[in-house]
């Protein structure tokens, strides 16, 4: 039995996630000093934000009491702990003399130029640990992971792996993401910002914000206010403009920019509550016909009118949020909606265009509003797999019908991000959600567990020249068969997935191939699951608690 | 759109959940006095868990707020409440002068000796609505019943069907049940005791508690303690004498029957940490070659002093149950586990019994035990179809590796509890659990949809002289993957499907096929999920809400 543990017991510190691009670690017991304290003697005016991951990392220290997942819970320390020497402090410094500015506005440079890395030295002999970066943000993702080297065993906060030393961490890619669909089903701020915070436990960057679609129109839009006011389910299901900028606030000082997704022209049904005049197809019968699901409903991409109310509501949007990046969806244009829309036929007989010409001048018009207030546009992968628009050269493209896509679109030397339905979907797998269909089961089946998604490697089948243009990927939840009910449960820990995907790379920083490592992720995912409950969030079991007792017992 | 509305629209009363047996509804507005009240003016001694579910009942109508689903949320209806009949009252009496006793006394009734019918009238012209029915249990499922009648609009609480007329509700089988496995993941007994609210809404009669397994053994049992003090993931994850005896009471006061199933002689290991002696192959490697799951172990059922221990913790833990039914389980015995204890073969020599003789000596020793406290053994299907042991004749057998063995037990002349894994097991489709597997699925994918359970036959090739054996069916999660945090979003709405099933039987009331039902069970069904919410139970969102909003609109 015991050769059998050595065997497939992980070198890894059980509870970090995602793992370190460096780690080395000892066999020391080291416990946290009653009068343990983070401070910050060279930042002379540290950020608000940076004051409060502090806090916030004080607290979790105290109440996560997250018991070792062994056989004994780590009973057989205690002894040892008695007289085991105890980290006085941690300090936090700035390399280079860079300015503190706010975790919030590192979090939302341009993609590519954040400074996310740091270095962590937790000694074991008493001395104070240290905690070094470049930025805030760096400040910001090093509190975290030292927020995860702890254990609780008889109220004493300790680490059995004394001294720890990560030497360099840093991202492989800047996007690592999660996407949330609010419109399909309704989420109150505290259920996002919960799920920001989940997310930046385990250092994600971005938060994809799936706000509106057909089903609803939930965002509040200074100088559009009937958009929601109309398009919402109701009027206590509406983000308001202060929800918004509490939303991103949230969501940058835990490290995360928020990019907004208005998607267009389709997916727009929920607009013709408002202004049925831009709306073609608007809940037509039968809805397979006109849509991808029900309910029907494109924005009249001919139409001048149209062209310049979607353009203004979404310049007015993207004008009021801090990320450089916006989207403006893209995907599932139905065609036929548009050869049956008068309106549409009669416009494009006007202007003598065709449509693909039309969309083209569309996408173009609404992208050339995003830059005028300084946004990068995100579209998905149909705008430029199937369909012949000219896109400006910086547009980021994700892919989700298909990772083998991800080849086709970086041929056209676009940016990437990897958000294929293949890999990445979390709502895969829980059976058709359309009525009457005993038989039926989800279009994406089956489900994509976390080890499915922990061996996506963002690299495969692009040249090295093209690698460069994967910004990063995420894990989706589209919520159909979604609602606050089941949140976190269907989100955590998968997601956490493809966290350490996006911030390892292609490999294990120890080239171990991802496929390769799934056994010695299990214990941490373990880990990070169950502290993940002791902070709030109803991430499930992944295994009978018998399996994360016993790392590698449960393989297949 | 008008006639499309009209072709979909069902006839029956939304909310209503499982639709009773006869129902005629009216057009009429009628709203709740401020004043209403529930009495029980003819019953002189009501027992105090009636009491306690008319002060529920109120409780709910005031709480439940649950607005009508459909666009505009019946707003319609504002102008006609404000002159509506107020309802002043609901008088609940039992009929035939009918002793009153407890509900939880009238839910433990030997199965299919319990009365659970009940007649309820709403008048619309604000006389007073009337429940009868033969017990304290048929007025318990009626009270359930007319708690679904109402809406909520501006603070009122109506219905828009008065009069409501139920003639006869009476359950098509005895046994509706929920199973849930406490030992794979441990749930606290508040998370148990809101899955018994839930079941109780929609009048399940049986909660199935697969207490212990091979991962932990969280059940005190006076006299054999050891079991659980050394067999329990921790000393805080124990369900104590008196947490079993206020489930069960808690059970029983919402019309639950508890079977408690103590699976033997396979799926045991938990009992090696404090009986080694009478475990065969304790966590042996590798785990496919002695069990079906992780960890190995069996009760040594060749061992005189095996069958004695097993007989009496399995008789201490019975005679302590109101339920004349207990289950001894026999799901999965692993016969290269016997192969290779040295014991069971020395025992199985000394005794000159083969391994098939042993297991029906040792299963009739403890169907005998059983037997001495009153109870009815309760088996799954191997032991009766792929053993050749002896079973009394009174067994039950619960069907769960196919639906299509139910015919293969009734041909036996067993009594049948339907719960096959191929439409019941609400943990299907989640993904492989076991690790360092990346492409694999759970076993019996795909996912089971409300709808796939809907469409059950209970009846379905059996003989007519069969029929009498089907005692009901059950949804069950096995908790691989499940825990608290997933608890209600993985059960609720779904279990709420076979519910219906066994409530109506082969077809709905109207002689409907079953699946030709599923359009009018949505509503319905959405109905049921948002008062759930309401009332505290995490169930999950079956469709985007425009849908839930749109009848017949988003069927496939």
């Amino acid at each position: 039995m015991l050769l059998f543990k050595l065997l497939v017991l992980p070198s890894f510190v059980h509870a970090l996630w995602p793992i370190p691009h460096t780690l080395q670690t000892g066999t020391s017991l080291l416990k946290l000093s009653p009068t343990f304290d983070i401070t910050l003697p060279s930042i002379s005016k540290p950020p608000q934000d940076l004051l409060a991951a502090i806090a916030q990392t004080k607290t979790y220290l105290h109440t996560d009491k997250l018991q070792r997942l062994i056989v004994g819970r780590g009973a057989a320390s205690s002894t040892g702990l008695q007289t085991a020497r105890a980290l006085p402090s941690l300090t936090l410094s700035l390399l280079n003399n860079a300015t503190p500015h706010a975790i919030a506005v590192e979090a939302v440079r341009p993609i590519g130029m954040r400074n996310e890395g740091y270095t962590l030295s937790v000694p074991a002999d008493g001395s104070p640990a240290v905690l070094t970066a470049n930025s805030t943000l760096g400040l910001f993702r090093g509190l975290t992971t030292f927020g995860q080297l702890w254990y609780d065993l008889e109220g004493v906060t300790y680490s059995y792996e004394a001294p720890i030393k990560i030497a360099k961490d840093v991202p492989a890619f800047p996007y690592r993401g999660f996407m949330l669909d609010t419109a399909r089903n309704f989420f109150p701020v505290a259920d996002i910002k919960r799920t920001l915070d989940a997310m930046s436990w385990v250092k994600m960057s971005t938060f994809h914000w799936h706000a509106v679609d057909s089903q609803s129109f939930p965002l509040d839009i200074l100088g559009f206010r009937e958009l929601a006011s109309k398009g919402a389910y109701s009027q206590s299901e509406i983000y308001t403009t202060a929800d918004i900028q509490d939303i991103v606030s949230y969501a940058g000082a835990r490290g995360i920019d928020v990019l907004v997704e208005l998607d267009t022209p389709g997916h727009t049904a929920s607009i013709s509550s408002s202004h049925p005049e831009h709306i073609a197809c608007p809940l037509s019968t039968p809805w397979p016909s006109f849509a991808a699901e029900p309910p029907s409903g494109q924005l009249r991409l001919a139409s001048a009118a149209t062209t310049t109310f979607t353009s203004s509501f979404i310049r007015a949007l993207a004008s009021t949020l801090p990320s450089t990046l916006f989207s403006t969806g893209g995907d599932e244009v139905n065609l036929n909606c548009y050869a049956k829309d008068a309106q549409t036929q009669m416009d494009l007989k006007a202007s003598g265009k065709t449509l693909e010409q039309a969309l083209s001048a569309f996408v173009g018009a609404v992208h050339k509003a995003l830059g005028e207030v300084g946004k990068t546009p995100v579209v998905w992968e149909e705008m430029v797999l199937e369909h012949n628009i000219t896109l400006s050269k910086d547009t980021v493209v994700m892919v989700w019908i298909s990772s083998q896509h991800a080849g086709s679109v970086a041929a056209k030397n676009f940016r990437i991000v990897h958000a294929p339905s293949d890999y990445f979907y979390l709502d895969c797998g829980a059976g058709e959600w359309l009525g009457n269909n005993p038989s039926g089961n989800s279009w994406c089946d089956p489900f994509k567990t976390w080890q499915k998604s922990y061996t996506f490697d963002p690299l495969a089948s692009l040249t090295t020249a093209q690698h460069a243009l994967v910004l990063g990927g995420q894990q989706l939840l589209w919520t159909e068969q979604s609602s606050p009910e089941n949140l976190d449960s269907i989100v955590w820990p998968r997601a956490a997935s493809s966290a350490e995907v996006f911030w390892t790379g292609a490999t294990l920083p120890d080239g171990t191939p991802r496929s390769a490592g799934l056994a010695s992720a299990l214990p941490r995912l373990h880990d990070l699951r169950y502290r993940m409950v002791r902070r709030g969030v109803r991430a499930i079991a992944l295994q009978p608690h018998w399996c994360a007792l016993r790392p590698g017992a449960c393989d297949g």
